[in-house]
């Protein structure tokens, strides 16, 4: 796998935006996010973690992006296919990039054509209210018609590779939990270990590890580990989004501790059979809504949804991303979609197990990146 | 060090905020992102890397927090000292927690009073921007008179004991690097080995590391790590952040690869002795900008900044914090605050170094949190 893309993809997707663009009648798209930046300009960087500075992307009618970011960022914008970099010294306390930007956006929109920015689910604007709000009173903001979200639906073969490249790493790190969780051993230390294990296999960072273990099941998916050590009889899940140049893959397996009751065995191969339902109905043409029935009916008898609220998502630069496999989801799968199959079973009335699946939808139905877990639930020492 | 907080500790946060919305003549403080709602209930999980579903924690003008989320969260939240807790299940594509939302700040400013959420910098609002609108649309949003972020400036104890332990966390890290950078290995593998270092030595996970590795310095310091081998004569530099029950730690270490040039080693001292003049100068009374200004007149003669844009910053449950040492900086510092001292050299026209440490105020001055470095560059074999 190379790191990167080659320019051309990044063209394609401005141009598909574009043509886009054009029929919403929009002069501009305006971009603040990690993922949506990315997604034009393929700057990558951990720097998102710092909260302090906003970054902007514009998307003219026509031609390449330009960037609008703090000058600590030139430099690796400058590595990448944008050639329109125009930076502020931030922070800023008396104008951390507004001007700079409103500026840029009536230039390209000098016919005062409005601009878009996503309003939609999963969507956020990534700078202060002040900000927002001083560039509403400049430029006429409009909903951005849900274009980069539509887009980044489809992934191209480049993309899904990466994806795949994620997932093969996470086999890898599953396939030697052996090596770290046995009775005894604190839920927090295995949870350390196995992101080493994951950076070993090749991760080139761990953004996410969800997990719990308890007898026949557990009660919470998205707890931090606390000290107490794994007893015998305990399921242990562990739920990674591990990252390879910039991709995730999210999936999840179960181990018992010792020893596996009949119920919690009996659950994991619920949980099997509802993916593997899912996987079939997966294909081109079905909805979301459809992928999620056939996986409900078999792990919930058809009650329609959980707490958890879907039973698989969209997967790609993003842990999680658009579309939600529910009962309400109409999306209409298409090859290069990649989700993920998430059904749960509810053991007792405050016991759960899951299970994860990562898959990506090709003409011929869909195809597993992650290495699909069998029936029987492994049992560890 | 315990995990978590007392009760009592919320308590106090809440009341403290609760006393400056009364000044402000605010009925509410609307929380939307993953630090402001743990700062006032303690609610730490890694699921906030899912963009997916929106979160609401709302502060009334006495008493604790409501929260109302989306049900998957409810058995986490449920462990914490907030006892109100509303959910609904997420995501919702018709009413993804927006009336639910609107119907509980009506009812905790039942007399119409305005509801304050941060406007400011480093700030922004967790949610679609099209639910933004609907709450501004039913109730009276209005700045938060920044109540929250000075609030959060000073750190307890308890806060303070968590950033040193995350500090001592990387300190061994740092300490092992000769284990695992030498000439000819890429810096990708460094970059996953590194982390490993950290997670052994007590990381709970490493959502931050950054670094470089150049003859005589290095051009930009937010890039991902290229498969380029260490060459002699190469400057590696690591930046971490790690974290330890929710608070990061954020320093860097330079090493050279088989032999540091004289012009290294000089820009090496230069930054040690521009970072003790920052640590000197930290002292409650004194401002941020003079802190700045103590640095600044010694890594650049008093140049008054560069691309980074300042020169250390706060530290807590983000990696950075308010406020930016920067010359415009008017921080009056106090016991209790925690900062990172990050002075930069440029070496060459396109090739600079960066130093940094971790600091508390206390009422003597500053104290050291990250174990300070010497000036002799250190040299890898």
């Amino acid at each position: 796998m190379t790191r990167g893309f080659a320019t051309a993809e990044f063209e394609a997707r401005c141009a598909a935006a574009q043509a886009r663009m054009a029929e919403a009648g929009l002069g501009a798209l305006l971009l603040t996010t990690e993922d949506e930046i990315r997604y034009y300009t393929g700057f990558l960087t951990r720097f998102w973690e710092s909260p302090t500075r906003p970054w902007f992307l514009v998307l003219p009618a026509a031609g390449a992006p330009i960037a609008v970011i703090p000058s600590i960022g030139a430099a690796l914008m400058g590595q990448s296919w944008v050639r329109d970099i125009r930076c502020w010294r931030a922070p800023d306390l008396s104008d951390d990039g507004v001007s700079l930007l409103i500026t840029t956006l009536r230039e390209v929109c000098n016919g005062g054509q409005p601009v878009g920015m996503a309003h939609g689910m999963e969507s956020h604007a990534r700078m202060p209210l002040a900000t927002l709000d001083a560039i509403r009173d400049a430029v006429a903001l409009r909903d951005d018609a849900n274009i980069t979200r539509t887009l980044r639906l489809i992934k191209s073969e480049a993309e899904v590779a990466k994806i795949a490249a994620a997932c093969a790493v996470a086999d890898r790190a599953f396939a030697r939990v052996p090596e770290i969780a046995r009775e005894g051993r604190p839920l927090s230390e295995v949870f350390r270990a196995f992101q080493m294990l994951c950076l070993e296999e090749g991760a080139d960072y761990v953004p996410y590890l969800a997990g719990a273990a308890g007898q026949d099941g557990y009660g919470c998916v998205i707890s931090p580990a606390t000290d107490a050590p794994l007893q015998e009889g305990d399921i242990l899940m562990l739920d990674t989004g591990l990252v390879v140049d910039g991709y995730f893959c999210d999936f999840d397996r179960n181990f018992a501790i010792g020893a596996a009751s009949q119920t919690a065995q009996d659950a994991h191969a619920l949980l099997i059979k509802a993916t593997e339902a899912g996987f079939e109905a997966a294909r081109p043409g079905a909805t979301g809504a459809e992928v999620f029935a056939a996986m409900d009916h078999i792990c919930s008898g058809g009650a329609g949804g959980s707490d958890a609220g879907r039973l698989g998502h969209g997967l790609g630069m993003q842990l999680t991303e658009w579309p939600s496999l529910i009962p309400a989801d109409q999306t209409v799968l298409a090859p290069g979609m990649v989700l993920t199959l998430e059904p749960g079973v509810q053991v007792t009335p405050d016991k759960m197990m899951v299970h994860e699946e990562n898959i990506v939808i090709t003409v011929d139905g869909a195809r597993y990146l992650s290495t699909p877990a069998g029936p029987i639930l492994p049992v560890l020492p």
